[in-house]
C-alpha cells in the first residue's frame, strides 16, 4: 500500500510527537512523510499527482483551536479542485482511503459530551466526514494521541506499532489484520533476534488456535440455524 | 456596540457576497471591516488591542471544504494566546459575543442529515461552539447566507437588514430587538423620506398593539394561575 502522510504543524522541529511519528514513518516501506508548511507555495499539479500515486491518504495534526493549523486548510483549498476532487463524474480521489492522525494536550476523557472540552473529536471532525463523503474516500477512525508527553515507553512501543498498522493496514481497526501486521514484524525481526522468531511462534500459535475456535463457533451456528 | 467584524477571505475582490456585506458593513457605527488576508504577518499586540476593544466579534467566511479559509486559523493560532484569550482565571473575551457569517454556494436544505451534503452547518461549526465555551464568550446562532447570486432585489434588501442587525442587535435573533432595530433606522431616515415616516409610525403603532395583547395574555395566565 502505498501511503502520502499529509503533515500540517507550522513548528515541526519542535513537537515531540511529530518527530517521533516521523521516526516511525521512516521504517514503513511504501510511505512518504509529506510536511505542508515546509513546501512553501503549493506546486499544485505536483501535489496532485502525490495523490493520486497514494492509496491512502494520512492527514496528521495537533488540534489548534479545535481544528487543524491552517497549512492543512490552504492545501486542501489550493490543490483539491473542482475536476480533481470532486467533479460530476465523482472525481480522481473516488476508492482511497482517508485517515487522520490527530494528538491534543489533553487527556482523551476530555473530548466528550461533559468532558473538560463538551465536545468529542467525531464532532470537531466532522468537516473531514463531509470531504470524504463528497469525494468518493474511505474513512479511517482516527488514530488518537492523547498527551504524547505523559506516554510511558511501553505505550509509545504501542504507538509505534498502532502508528505503522494505520499507515499499512487494509482496515487497521480489525484485530485479524493488526495480528497478520504483528507476524509480518516479527517474522522480519526473527532471523537477527531469537526473541522476535519466539514471539512470532508463539502468535502464530494463538492465531491458528484462535481460527480454530470461529471454525467451531461458525459450525455450531450452523447447527443452530438447521 | 462596537463589532470587529473578522473577514476570512483570500480572494475577497472576487466575491460579490463579501463586497455587499463590506457595503452594509460601511453604513454601521461601531463596526470595524478587518480582513485577515491583506493583513501580511499579524501584528498580534495590535490585534488583541483591537479585540478587546470590540464587545462582539464576528468571524465572516465562506465554506472551503466545509470550514473557514486559512487566514482565520492563522489568525486565531497567532492572536489567540493562552493567557490572552484562556487562563487558569478564564481569559480576557470573556462576556463578549461571538458572531458567525457564513457563506456557501449550495441551498440552505443541504446542510443537513440527508441533504446533498448530509451534515448540519452546526456540526461543521462545532469547533467554534468549542472556542466560545473555552473563552467565555456568548455564541450567536451563525448568519448563513445562501447562493448569493441567485438572491432577488427583495431578498437583498432583507439581507442587508439581516446584517446589520447582527452586527448590532444585543440578540439578533429575537423578535422584539429586531424590531426596535427597525424603528430606530426608520426615524432616522424619517426627516427626509416621508415613505419613511409613515412605515414607522405604522410599526410603531403595531410594536404599541403586539405589546397591549401580550400584556393582556400574561394577565388571562396570571388568572389562571389563581
Amino acid at each position: 500500500m502505498k501511503t502520502l502522510i499529509v503533515v500540517s504543524h507550522p513548528q515541526l522541529a519542535d513537537s515531540p510527537t511529530q518527530q517521533f511519528l516521523k521516526a516511525c514513518a521512516a521504517g514503513v516501506t511504501g510511505a512518504t512523510w509529506h510536511h505542508l508548511d515546509a513546501l512553501g507555495r503549493f506546486d499544485v499539479a505536483a501535489e496532485q499527482a502525490q495523490i493520486l500515486a497514494a492509496d491512502r491518504l494520512v492527514f496528521e495534526f495537533p488540534l489548534y483551536w479545535y481544528q487543524a493549523p491552517a497549512s492543512l486548510h490552504e492545501w486542501l483549498a489550493r490543490v483539491w479542485t473542482r475536476g480533481f476532487a470532486y467533479d460530476e463524474q465523482g472525481g480522481r480521489l473516488r476508492g482511497k482511503s482517508l485517515g487522520m492522525v490527530v494528538s491534543y494536550s489533553q487527556p482523551r476523557s476530555a473530548y466528550q459530551l461533559g468532558g473538560t472540552e463538551n465536545v468529542s473529536l467525531s464532532a470537531l471532525l466532522s468537516p473531514y466526514a463531509a470531504l470524504a463523503r463528497k469525494t468518493g474516500m474511505t474513512l479511517l477512525a482516527p488514530l488518537e494521541i492523547a498527551q504524547f508527553g505523559y506516554l510511558t515507553e511501553q505505550q509509545r512501543g504501542e504507538l509505534f506499532a498502532q502508528y505503522q498498522q494505520y499507515l499499512t493496514v487494509g482496515r487497521p481497526a480489525r484485530f485479524a489484520e493488526q495480528a497478520a501486521w504483528f507476524l509480518a514484524a516479527l517474522a522480519a525481526r526473527a532471523e537477527t533476534d531469537p526473541t522476535a522468531a519466539l514471539m512470532h511462534d508463539t502468535l502464530a500459535e494463538r492465531q491458528d488456535q484462535l481460527a480454530s475456535l470461529q471454525q467451531t463457533i461458525t459450525e455450531l451456528r450452523e447447527g443452530e440455524a438447521d
